[in-house]
């Protein structure tokens, strides 16, 4: 399938136009980025590893009724789906204290919360994406109350299938980031869609038994080799690339 | 009146004992801090103010049926309150982002919000006073839902009240910061009442004509004499202490 013009680069990511109106194809990376782009790195792998995540993630998510941005994986790398306006928020939802949250109201990291938190952040990397409350985003008219009832519920869905998923196969899953955007029909009409991606680029996983991570904070706390430990959970859900991590066409910069 | 034994010793404030049961004396020193306490002062007649200040507000309250935990001036500097059981949370109401909201959102300083906002942190100094969310509050359990809304509610009508004062006197009230506690009688029944102090220590007020700041700012920013800006808030509201602001025992170190 042939793909449009490149519409954004970001720190993961590349969007190019879709080959119909309305869709995108989103392009997976191998750079890896953490503490808002202070430390970088090109992580051999990743980005196949992360196209698979998200295409299995999603396609489960969609089958339940949870409408997502996503249509199809093409290729490796590559993965169509519906164009949406982003809603300007991270969406994090939070089972055990943990990074930023656990620093910021002085937790120990996996800490047991009393129950699921929400937590949103204003996606602006100028900021360093503050977090925010409600009120903020209510005020600032980032999304309305009912964009954000929706946002909430989704988010806590999203949790209980994930938090689920990853049960099955030994893993806790502490936290996730996630993104929703608007999806507009031609009569104008708005569909709040699941966005961006889910991966372990954008969630925190321990092992239930060793505690081991196996997510991003092995490249943000160098704890040792991203791929293996995201090859690992790809192994555990059987969704391994067969020719290993590292297929398909290499980003030419 | 004999004040008690001291129980605690803050940045701006110390409180003792007082004379009955459920009675706390609140003594307001002249020393200014900003910055988490890394900026600091003593300013010549700031106490004498302050508990002038919190007197005329908080008795407006009282009437009004707003319970606070003041009862009565004593003295220059000290008045005769509740005592409380402190919710640790700052509670603040922002009609202009200003202070570190602007900063944290990339707002002017002056930005009109689209209506008030409320924020809360959570008072731990050792922490900075993090910025924390209504789902941070619920789920840390340092307040019950119930206790949200209540202090919400109180929280905007002191807005409302403070407004209309201010206004009242060619001033703009952009920001202010107040603490809750819960009050319980001999049957352990609670009742929230608004503690602490509302003063220009606590508040951003702007002269609606010339902008000039008459709160602490003057102090973060060194923008000229504090005593002399709150004095210029206290003349207008017609509180000025008759011998000066000097008044009342200095606080012996
Ligand atoms: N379906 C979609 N339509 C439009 N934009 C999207 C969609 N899904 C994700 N995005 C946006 O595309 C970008 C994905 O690239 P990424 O590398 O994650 O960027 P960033 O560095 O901005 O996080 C993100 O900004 C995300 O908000
Ligand atoms: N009625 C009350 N009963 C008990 N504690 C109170 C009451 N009113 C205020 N306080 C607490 O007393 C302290 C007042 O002193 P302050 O100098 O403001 O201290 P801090 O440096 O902790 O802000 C605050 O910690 C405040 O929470
Ligand atoms: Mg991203
Ligand atoms: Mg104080």
């Amino acid at each position: 399938m042939a793909r449009g013009a490149k519409i954004y680069e970001g720190k993961a990511k590349i969007l190019y136009e879709g080959p119909e109106p309305g869709t995108i194809i989103q392009f997976f990376k191998d750079d890896a980025t953490a503490f808002n782009a202070e430390k970088k790195d090109v992580i051999d792998g990743k980005g196949v590893l992360n196209n698979r995540f998200c295409e299995h993630i999603m396609t489960g998510l969609n089958a339940l009724g949870l409408p997502t941005h996503f249509i199809r994986r093409l290729n490796a790398r590559e993965q169509l789906c519906h164009k949406v306006e982003i809603v300007p928020l991270e969406v994090i939802i939070r089972n055990v204290a943990a990074g930023s949250m656990a620093k910021r109201l002085g937790l120990e990291e996996g800490y047991q919360l009393s129950r699921p938190l929400v937590e949103f952040s204003f996606k602006e990397d100028s900021l360093g994406d503050p977090l925010v409350a409600e009120e903020h985003i209510e005020v600032m008219q980032w999304a309305t109350r009912h964009e954000l009832d929706a946002m909430i519920d989704m988010a806590f869905r999203v949790n209980d299938y994930l938090s689920g998923m990853m049960h099955g196969i030994g893993i806790k899953l502490v936290d996730f980031k996630i993104e929703f955007g608007r999806q507009f029909d031609e009569d104008g009409n708005m569909t709040l869609l699941l966005a961006d991606e889910i991966s372990p680029d954008s969630c925190r996983l321990w092992d239930i038994e060793t505690g081991r991570k196996l997510d991003k904070d092995v490249f943000r706390r160098d704890l040792g080799n991203l791929t293996d430990a995201y090859s690992e959970v790809a192994r555990r859900l059987n969704i391994l690339p067969k020719g290993g991590s590292k297929t398909g066409p290499k980003l030419v910069k």
